[in-house]
């Protein structure tokens, strides 16, 4: 059995600690739940300060020029290329992920004009989904989304296939695809690859390049701590960019916007991504998170993220034994992403008793359990004492307090 | 002619005088540049804080129920239709102006799918004519953008014209179209209306609904003093709300985005118009001041607005004669704005030494000086203190500086 006092210890020797004092975390909260919303820096408040008053305050309309906010989508860009396994120039920050979706998507589709079917995973995010079907429809229905389950999946991709579009680390159970191997398939048929990274930037190490993908798209305020509806990334390959052609064709990718002409002419570098201009306040946010990620080594932060996971299955495991929590996330270490997920058929209720015990991690239907483990700023503590309240919950049968039973009408 | 003493007898006088309080001002700037980026409303600073601190750094997750972020697209938004005359409900706040272009017109297009021309205006603002031509490219190349001179919008409105697509405002001259006259043209021709209301939301008494407008977009950074970037929104008149469909369908436009169906089921309200998460930093600060334009009337504000730049017209056309600023912005009332514009020869090198004098106004090329005139902050005497320093920079020829000259590379 594993002791509380064995995560005290594990805390003690974690190369990663000093992290947590970068970041406001609430008093009398276990936050499990920084795959949804990652946490305050520090820095960020005082930086989005300066940004409102001196920036915008003083600035006003000089700020473009003269506080960088011009070129910020580029330079944020390529601090999260150092993330991912790009290089400098393939990777912008823009619009939401849903919309950088839609761009890659089209330019793929574009790219790969002769082929119409798209393959993605049935348990796919969902928005991923959305926008493929908004886009076929907008091209007329002459493409056709196949979905797939996991397993099927390598066998699903074949000379038909135009694209191959998956998150690399699934939202719900946290299993993590083989990006090398999928973007090799889809290769090796003449098909090209859209990697979502909205559970994996920031969560491990990325290698795009090493994995020769082809687009990638990712989310700013999960593992980036990025803010709110943090601005997203997109990232296009630089063997592609000559090609990469997308629909939104705002003045931003211009490239030359102030010259006001009335014909587009797209930027001939990943600013022609760009679309109208772009929120400053979430944007200086959004740097102050990924700057404090420049300072981690993303191998620590690796080892310590299945460590925490590994750890959170073991006590599971061993305390709350018998009260039917199903683990859906892999055992495998190169199966996995942050996360650890379980099912069970009272978790929404479990999950609000959990919360009103002060351990945040969120409920995704139709049954599941969802924790993320943010190696920045949770600790081995955290995760022993958060199992010790799952445990109570469980024993006392605390979920069934009417307070915390679905209410018919969910949002 | 006009003495400095009158102008201060008019500030006097003025009953929106106490709304300069409001905000933040730098000293020595007099800032005629509103209508690019509007000033920092006190409040602003405040409330961003709040907001990073408390609801993203205390909350965490549990604010986007808690603090409203969930809901702040249809709650901004339905302030902001107070302010363009239209209803609650019929307004969302979005993306940026650019992609809600993207949306609104797509949605034309499909709801008045029989015809195929958009016409719009040769010198509307570039980043409309570009999101044209990104969906026409993007639909097959099927629809055709007619571009016309102001003096020939009317006539080409016929009966092959699907969608009638321009800004209420010019960007660059300051005209104002007749909303109602060209909107009830084009309904005769069985079309329907876009209207871009960048230079015209909180710079005037808009009425969507009393001129039976079918569309509009809008920007929240100018006149409404929302932000460097901040979000955008758009209106759908309820009539075609049912049949309103766009492309970017994200899962914060689905009916119940919780529930993770793979099947995109849009929403029943102007909910279906959003794509990803809104970016809630830039929301907030958009939010204070909407919530500060709600305290003014806009009536007041067309009055003082009107006598703002009726008194720079004056006192230029009396100070600055003989130095070729040729005005290029309607001296009717029915026709104008909230901006006057002067071309010049050297209008860039002209404005880079205003700038250097403190009066902020803006270039836009090829050789337009722009004075934006904003009723809440500016003052009858600085229109008489800006005139002064331009007379002062054209008499002394101070723009011939090399300092304030065009670069061979402008951007």
């Amino acid at each position: 059995m594993i002791s509380r006092y064995d995560c005290q210890q594990l805390d003690a020797a974690d190369p990663l600690a000093h992290f947590r004092d970068e970041f406001v975390l609430p008093e009398g909260v276990i936050y499990l739940d920084g795959n949804s919303l990652g946490a305050l820096p520090k820095r960020t408040a005082q930086r989005v300060a300066q940004a409102v008053q001196e920036e915008w305050g003083s600035g006003l309309i000089r700020s473009w020029n003269s506080a960088g906010w011009m070129d910020a989508p580029q330079r944020i860009g390529d601090k999260i290329a150092q993330l991912v396994g790009a290089n400098a120039g393939e990777v912008i920050v823009a619009d939401s992920t849903s919309v950088n979706l839609y761009k890659v998507l089209s330019a793929a589709l574009h790219i790969n004009k002769t082929k119409k079917v798209i393959v993605s995973e049935q348990d796919n995010f969902p928005t991923d989904l959305y926008m493929a079907q908004g886009l076929i429809a907008q091209l007329g229905h002459t493409h056709q989304l196949k979905l797939q389950t996991q397993t099927q999946l390598l066998n699903a991709i074949n000379d038909d296939t135009a694209v191959v579009m998956l998150t690399h680390i699934n939202y719900r159970t946290g299993r993590m695809h083989d990006m090398r191997a999928i973007t090799q398939k889809a290769h090796a048929h003449g098909a090209l690859v859209i990697w979502d990274l909205a559970h994996s930037a920031g969560a491990l190490p990325v290698e795009l390049n090493a994995a020769n993908a082809d687009f990638a798209i990712g989310c700013g305020y999960k593992y980036l701590n990025g803010g709110p509806g943090a601005p997203a990334f997109l990232f296009v390959a630089h063997r592609h960019l000559a090609v990469f052609t997308q629909p939104l064709s705002g003045w931003m990718g211009h490239a030359q916007p102030f010259a006001f002409d009335w014909r587009f002419e797209p930027a001939l570098d990943m600013t022609k991504a760009l679309v109208g201009s772009p929120p400053i306040l979430s944007m200086t946010a959004l740097e102050c998170g990924i700057d404090l990620w420049l300072e981690a080594d993303m191998q620590a932060v690796r080892r310590k993220s299945l460590a925490l996971s590994d750890l959170f299955m073991d006590l599971v495991a061993q305390r709350c034994a018998g009260f039917d929590l199903e683990l859906v996330t892999p055992c495998s270490h190169d199966e996995r992403g942050s996360q650890v997920s379980f099912t069970h058929a009272q978790g929404y209720a479990i999950m609000q008793a959990l919360i009103a015990e002060g351990v945040i991690g969120d409920f995704r239907a139709p049954d599941i359990l969802r924790f993320g483990f943010t190696p920045l700023y949770v600790r081995f503590v955290d995760v022993w004492d958060a199992v010790d309240r799952l445990r109570y919950i469980l024993q006392t049968q605390a979920w069934q307090n009417s307070a915390f039973q679905k209410r018919s009408k969910v949002t």
